[in-house]
């Protein structure tokens, strides 16, 4: 889903990485004090139990009360406290936890100038200003106005006023201005209105720029976000809808991670690239609005009518521009001024980590995490996420406290902040699984779950254990499956688990790291509304009221992820032999190559490349995969010794890492994935083979990118055959 | 040593790595049939001694009569007809190994031309030729005809027929060629004669061609080859000495592994750079010859004396150039013509791999390898290495057979070829330590080892037990410091143990993947000869009866190698606690470090750029490291679980893993190790810190040269935090 990429998440993208608990393994030996598990422990399905019960939806909801009680921009006063409250939490010797410690960092983040507010205008022939759009939300619930309010930005987008005439750019995106110039429409100097959805946000501009545009304005349409409802007794606080002056702020970084530290740690000492050399800013000045004063821009607007898939729902015609049209209620002439005037600042922001110890295999972790800072007072974004990583870790921890549990393998859970990289190395040697919980409940009628193909077997495992919500009677999977499936040659109808994207905390846990991960939420009914993402993203909307009143009253969706999470969290760390099914690993490799053949086999025959050898590879894979599956039932069923489950869970952990490839693409930042890397096409299919071949569709035979389609196809037939070889019984070498 | 840079060995680099048996532990169980030995057994001394035993100087004899028989350049039938020899040697059920493979690469080589010989000569000024070098060696013992002997050639220089004036350039160094231009020598459209040292082969025709030179000649001066000695009476057969029509082989490509296929494993459909368009090839016809004709050449030159340092052991006063002196042998004006008809070919090439079965850990691997083709005979490079080989994996075949031995973990034995880089993941995560033996007598006077750090103690535990062949009465290792030691701040004097370069087949394994290596040889008295290496090197006068009578006679130092290298396999293989001292590693970096601030420290300062973090991190590893040791000894009191000793085993084994960063070095192909990269100033110190800090000496404040120092800085400091936090204690995260 698009949004997803745009999501961002984290204030500027500081946070590199964002954890919060390690945890471990739960097996029970109960009312002993502090036992030492056996080395075979499996899994106890008491314990499990016992979690599920005590994951309380009224301590997840006091939780977000406290943590969304003030705005919390990265780095404010009020992120700093926060800090110091998930450390007293956690370093509380009644918590359970074994340590818990904040390291910080030094990142690049942005910021509007108190003193110069951004604004936008509208400038009459003479230079008189004829209207100006509203600098800040309109403060509804008594909440949105104050002085850590910040006021809608596009963060990291450069100072500058440019000022020109208006056009509509619908989205966006290339398509979109291309689309303009094919027009004949003057783009040099304009500003260029868009909507969110389509690009991600830095592209909106980096789009334009390419065009001329002088100046990018973003906003929501209705259309996109509220079903089409736009007025005030529509919307928030009557309904859970966008209000009118609400305005999605957001980074428009086109990177993860601090700008100016790539591939290192942000820590004082580490080299910086200098900010006016440092890639992946928006080239433009860059400003978001509300609805409502797009609609007064964009009704005004003269020219040609935009394309029946460029309307929206603010009640007119969108037309194209350039310029106002004559009768409207500006002059014809009259331009459009965006005044920016954000600053970059390097500030301190910490990360806390609170770690379970593992009794049995302390060199293997299990990670929990997501990022702590807001943009405003981030009630679903992140702190419904936070909220039930507190509740989790108080449950775990008592457990452990009380001597009913000892993780098998290492529990780690962080919030925010870039995490550490001279921890990496050690990181990708032994983290068995990283589990994401930003977002925790986007809204209420089914989980939506993100993952690479071997965490969809436990995450399916866990979701069938525990009862959906609603409908009563249902499990989480049960209606899971209802809301959204796909057909599975292995298991038939499945629920259709999504793919990761760079939009949260787990990002460089999978693309750098190679690390198998996933992202666990609640979200709404796709057949009941078609928003891009819950309504008051980013916004100061997004409060403890509104999440209690429309998201998830009475917290049950929130409890119903704290236990999926939970459960998956469990089995991770407890289960002697890990639940990572690497074989459905094969049928992602299977329907990709089905995709590569159907969309580019002709084409690469007509310049000699053939795809035999990544069908072999494909082959081996699957064949080593079912007969490694066959080995650990046939282990299963036997009594086998320590080591052998170790050397087995050491091929099942470490598969995910033979498909990094750090010179695969060399231009992605942190993207060393071969199968999970941004994709330009739509076919879903190997990446790096689809944009090369995208990129040499229309060059000539032996250019240089074919060449790449064939490095691109080798690096892909290597990765794959090594991860077949990993999957091979180890005794072979 | 300036030549192991220049060794190269394998044939055009053709051979990414080179293998040949892989070994594991052999707990003994004496007698009882196939043994499963327990989990916790460890080395057991008795096996060892029988292997030590059992290893024979004369079975290696006979191995090195049968492997130089004939010469076996990579592809030639010879060679194919070696690989089956192995072959049947280890799929042989007798054989004790539990199997064997030879996978077949596709791999660039370069062949003069049957044809178009290459060919020296000089002409006088009506264009007649006035002599010619000789194209082929002399027959001085019936071995130096024949098809198979290849013409001397400088492999990967392109075809060219340059003819100009002649100067002498040393040894072709930037500094030897920056010498001549400032004295004002017209180097435009001359040909160089330089002699081999100095500077890497293919690096003396990079280094002439910016100055304009239009062919380079190499030859091997009797001074740096025999000590002076240059009469055909004076050497082989009549002494080890190289013969005055003797000319060194060997490969002028930049770089290690396959020139076409960079990160890529050789395979048929793998993709491949244009050759027309891949770097690392001398850029200018380059050709070498005897000393014989260089003497021709050199004495006959006019101009000035060259300096001290560049003067030889031909028997007059070299000269600069350029061109011939009046009252020499030919006309003053008279050109040296070097006519190279080199040409580029794929070629099939094989490993061949054979393995034995780890039966506690089988997914844990000693890698043992060598390289397989020579250039002519190869009795010395590499069949004295392979010879080795062959009766290592027959001592411990047998033992595994009779089950008198079952290894611990597995081990491999690999004879050259490019290695499947398809295995490379999981050989990453596998592998315990690469033992290399390529050349295993260089001569018979002591023991020399080149190796990362950890592998000292495993190489000093093993020289203690093994007598020397010479004197009597001495072990290997106290030999072995009586010729080359240094003094260490932890244990006073200690043998000195090399660093690893590029010159064999560890290459890839330390500098791509990060795993533990060593080189084990033989070697001269370097007070009695200042020989850059063994003096038939790459020559057709490196045969069997050269190694019998002037190397090794009664081969006991091929055997003191043989039972060197077969202790430390066996102990790395079959000690329950991994021999490897991650300590030793704290005393390079210290030493490093104190390079680094006695060398850069004022001129960092001066930029803005403190050594503080890298002493902090310094401080860390050595820290971690000695807390390591005590835990490492409180384990070995008590009686650890399995578990215990994996988890320890893999801290020791990865240590060498989280030195590795891919974005390190990008201009250094296969280089990833931040600890021992190429290094151009002459300060032992960390290579990227001092090869930055050199680029930028001469730059302005603020230059993208002393961002670079900055960058390496930080590269090298998160490096040495991530390998400290992966000795930590695991629990701690």
């Amino acid at each position: 889903m698009q949004w997803v990429k745009v999501l961002g998440g984290v204030v500027g993208a500081a946070a590199l990485v964002g954890l919060g608990i390690i945890l471990g393994h739960f097996a029970i030996p109960k009312g002993a004090d502090v036992p030492t598990p056996s080395v075979s422990q499996d899994l106890d399905l008491e314990t499990l139990e016992t979690v599920m019960q005590q994951l309380d939806a009224n301590k997840i909801r006091e939780n977000l009360r406290e943590l969304s009680r003030e705005p919390h921009l990265a780095s404010s006063p009020r992120d700093e406290a926060l800090v110091q409250l998930l450390l007293q939490r956690w370093q509380d010797p009644e918590s359970g936890l074994d340590s818990a410690e904040a390291p910080t960092y030094e990142v690049l983040l942005s910021f509007p100038s108190q003193e110069q507010p951004n604004l936008v205008t509208v400038v009459g022939p003479t230079g008189g200003v004829l209207f100006s759009c509203r600098q800040s939300e309109e403060n509804l619930t008594g909440e949105q106005a104050g002085p850590d309010v910040i006021p809608p930005y596009a963060a990291y987008a450069p100072p500058g006023t440019p000022q020109g005439l208006l056009v509509y750019a619908n989205r966006g995106t290339e398509e979109d201005f291309l689309s303009l110039y094919t027009q004949g429409i003057a783009l040099e100097g304009t500003i260029a209105l868009t909507r969110y959805g389509g690009a991600g946000r830095g592209a909106k501009a980096v789009n334009a720029a390419k065009y001329g545009v002088a100046g990018v304005l973003v906003y929501t349409d209705p259309a996109d976000i509220n079903d089409g409802q736009s007025s005030a007794n529509e919307t928030f606080p009557n309904s859970w809808g966008l209000p009118p002056s609400g305005v999605e702020r957001g980074s428009y970084f086109e990177y993860f991670g601090d700008p100016l530290t790539p591939y290192l740690p942000a820590n004082p000492s580490s080299f910086r690239l200098d900010p006016d050399d440092a890639p992946g800013f928006p080239p433009i000045p860059t400003q978001p609005i509300g609805f409502d004063d797009a609609k007064i821009l964009l009704c005004n607007l003269q020219g040609t009518v935009a394309p029946d898939a460029w309307q929206g729902a603010l009640g007119c015609d969108y037309k194209l521009g350039p310029g106002f049209r004559s009768d409207g209620d500006f002059p014809a002439d009259s331009q459009v001024n965006v005044s920016v005037h954000n600053r970059l600042e390097l500030r301190n922001s910490s990360n806390v980590l609170g770690i379970i110890r593992g009794a049995v295999e302390p060199d293997r972790y299990v990670l929990y995490g997501n990022h702590r800072d807001s943009w405003v007072h981030g009630a679903v974004d992140p702190s419904s996420g936070t909220a039930v990583i507190l509740e989790l870790s108080r449950v775990l921890g008592t457990l452990v406290k009380k001597g009913e549990s000892s993780p098998r393998r290492g529990l780690a859970g962080l919030t925010s902040g870039p995490h550490p990289q001279e921890f990496f190395s050690k990181l990708q040697e032994r983290t068995v699984a990283y589990i994401n919980v930003d977002i925790s409940v986007f809204a209420n009628a089914t989980l939506r779950a993100q993952g690479t193909p071997p965490v969809q077997s436990v995450i399916f495992a866990a979701a069938k254990q525990i009862p959906a919500p609603n409908p009563v009677g249902l499990s989480i999977y049960d209606n899971w499956i209802r809301h959204s499936n796909r057909s599975s040659a292995a298991y038939g109808l499945v629920p259709s688990l999504g793919t990761l994207g760079a939009g949260s905390d787990y990002a460089p846990f999978i693309h750098f790291l190679g690390i198998s991960s996933m992202d666990i939420a609640y979200t709404y009914d796709q057949s009941k509304t078609s928003a891009r993402i819950y309504p008051t993203y980013h916004t100061a909307f997004d409060t403890f009221g509104y999440v209690d009143k429309f998201v998830d009253p009475g917290f049950s969706s929130h409890q119903a992820v704290a236990r999926t999470a939970g459960s998956v969290l469990l089995r991770l760390s407890d289960s002697l032999f890990l639940p990572l099914n690497v074989s459905d690993y094969g049928e992602t490799l299977r329907s990709f190559l089905q995709a590569a053949q159907q969309n580019f086999e002709g084409l690469l025959e007509q310049h000699g490349i053939s795809l035999g050898p990544l069908v072999t590879a494909v082959e081996k894979f699957e064949g080593a995969a079912a007969a490694l599956d066959q080995h650990i039932s046939a282990l299963q069923k036997g009594s086998p010794d320590p080591l052998q489950v170790r050397m087995l869970n050491d091929q099942l952990m470490l598969l995910e890492r033979t498909f990094l490839n750090p010179r695969a693409f060399p231009e992605e930042r942190y993207y060393s994935h071969v199968l999970w890397a941004p994709r330009t096409g739509s076919v879903a299919t190997f990446p790096g083979l689809a944009n090369a071949c995208s990129r040499a569709m229309d060059t000539g035979l032996g250019s240089a990118a074919w060449a790449e389609v064939q490095r691109q196809l080798s690096i892909l037939v290597v990765a794959l055959e090594g991860a077949a070889a990993t999957l091979r019984p180890v005794a072979d070498l």
